[in-house]
């Protein structure tokens, strides 16, 4: 995600504090008895996976509860429980990567070797996930039990987690090894995988988490869901635009999507505008390791203009948003959109 | 675990109804805006899982309840509901296994290959695993959300997939591959790992559900909670000493603990009561593929009298698991720690 340009430093410093007084009642939670030797493997495995990332989704629920305060300043607790629901979701997205990188035998994550490639890790990784995914109801037991919205906050993080690892499904088999077949891709499957794998946990937790401190009833916000959610998508088609047409330098990474076999929005796009024979191409070619075959898609999505079909979904994508957040009657929720989106259009990394 | 010799195959037949019915819900999940394809993909990785083992962690979930409820004839929605939460406990079990058996590089389970073995699953049973995770959650808000313990159920779910991963995590990081040392293994920590990786999971968590159903504060049942889990580590070290001296055509599998280098009770017992010669037949001959190191280990189990050290051990803990459910104050959760025990005092499967 984009950096936050609203985020002071001094609001990441106060998060990152954060994160190191939640490890350590981790590392002393009671309902375990620990050893020497799994506290250090849990501490080195939280430091390894959990903070590294940009923490956008983690700083928005403050950036959030800010707006929906309409600028009162927000107290010293208030401020250390938004932290702490933005490490939650800090932990999801670690408990998500770390065995995603294990089923799709990645390498690398934000600039080191994936968790589960690191020496003596190996296969453990896979419960190390599992206890990153258990961290969060530790944390929200301990500080959120007394709160009238405690019950909300769990049935949203089982919610959030049941769809991401639906998304994740859908998008795992539809690209089984050995049975790439494109004509199952489509715009309205990319659409349900991106929906289900990244809207929820990175757009519509973060406000949702937001919105129960502030002692809302997320069943009077399922406009605010929905617009998010689309934010989501419009999100993940920059991201997919960008893994082709985007400078590798500042995304950090060199896309890979074409060899992958992904059902990016790019292939989707080619596949709806080609004629039969650019089809033909794309079936040739689409997925495959070689650079000649990697070239032939790209010259392809030149051909089909596929920029200017992006740079038209762009601007059409933010027109109807901010039609959508204009008719919200609520001004706070409008400002919490409004930021959201502001941090993402015309996004170059 | 040994059949639970109470359960009339009436109940059984009843509780395998509510799979039915809860697979089916699970299915329509609105949640989710399911396909044809992964609606057969859950469907198969479910019935692949989920209701092939002995049942008895979910069953006694009923069982128990019928017990505190003292004979009092329960309404079908009682029967429902301990039923449903009997499989809620056997998705957490098939989460476990599942993912276990991808870390373990297992072969097979329940007598059929392993889930992440089965062709064209790979390591979307990673992905699985979590699937199966996130619908215990779903079934419980489904059945539960209206109940006064709704949020005691979550608790109470969270609390003990954290002990049981974190069990699971001290198991994995005293055996890392490469670094087996069997000077680390001793009483204490045999005792911690099972505690933590079976205990509370297979033993607490039935009665504590059936405690919930029942009203029940599980604060007030700390005395319960400890009994069960001493049952649980009894429990393991009969397996444990199964694995060795059971027969295999009754346990159902060959045991290889002496292989896999485990931390077995018998291991720890033989480390606690070898002399200087012995030790060293344990330290170079433990943990080895080949059968000659086996039948070394094995004679010297003998020599040791590790079966003789077992029967003492077993009849002891029953003594005192037999003294600590008489000094429970309540008739009818004496009757509920009493069933657990006369299900695996002596058992030999």
């Amino acid at each position: 995600m984009a950096n936050l340009n609203g985020t002071t430093s001094d609001l990441r410093t106060k998060f990152l504090e954060v994160y190191s007084v939640l490890k350590s009642e981790l590392l002393n939670d009671s309902a375990f008895e620990w050893t020497d030797n799994s506290r250090r493997w849990v501490e080195r495995m939280l430091d390894y996976n959990v903070p590294g990332g940009k923490l956008n989704r983690g700083l928005s629920v403050i950036d959030s509860y800010k707006l929906l305060k309409e600028g009162k300043e927000l107290t010293e607790e208030e401020i250390f429980l938004a932290s702490a629901l933005g490490w939650c979701i800090e932990w999801l997205q670690a408990y998500f990567l770390v065995l995603d990188d294990i089923m799709d035998n990645s390498h690398t994550r934000r600039g080191q070797p994936c968790w589960f490639r690191v020496p003596k890790v190996g296969m453990i990784a896979a419960n190390d996930g599992i206890i990153l995914r258990n961290h969060i109801p530790r944390i929200l037991k301990k500080h959120f039990r007394d709160k009238p919205y405690y019950v909300d906050l769990l049935d949203l993080f089982n919610e959030v987690e049941f769809q991401t690892a639906s998304g994740q499904m859908i998008d795992l088999i539809t690209t089984i090894e050995g049975e790439k077949d494109l004509s199952k891709y489509s715009l309205s499957l990319h659409r349900r995988i991106v929906q289900y794998k990244t809207a929820y946990y990175s757009f519509y937790i973060p406000v949702a988490c937001a919105l129960l401190m502030a002692n809302e009833n997320l069943d009077n916000h399922i406009d605010v869901k929905n617009i998010l959610i689309d934010m989501g998508i419009y999100f993940q088609v920059q991201d997919d635009y960008l893994d082709c047409f985007g400078d590798p330098e500042r995304i950090g990474k060199i896309g890979t999507d074409i060899e992958d076999f992904k059902c990016s929005w790019l292939v989707v796009k080619a596949l709806e505008l080609c004629n039969e024979e650019q089809k033909k191409i794309l079936f040739d070619h689409y997925g495959k390791e070689d650079h000649a075959d990697v070239a032939k898609i790209k010259a392809l999505y030149n051909e089909l203009n596929l920029q200017g079909v992006f740079e038209e979904y762009e601007s059409r994508s933010h027109e109807k948003l901010t039609t959508s957040i204009k008719a919200h009657p609520s001004k706070a929720v409008q400002a919490v959109l409004k930021s959201f989106l502001g941090k993402i259009y015309k996004r170059q990394k």
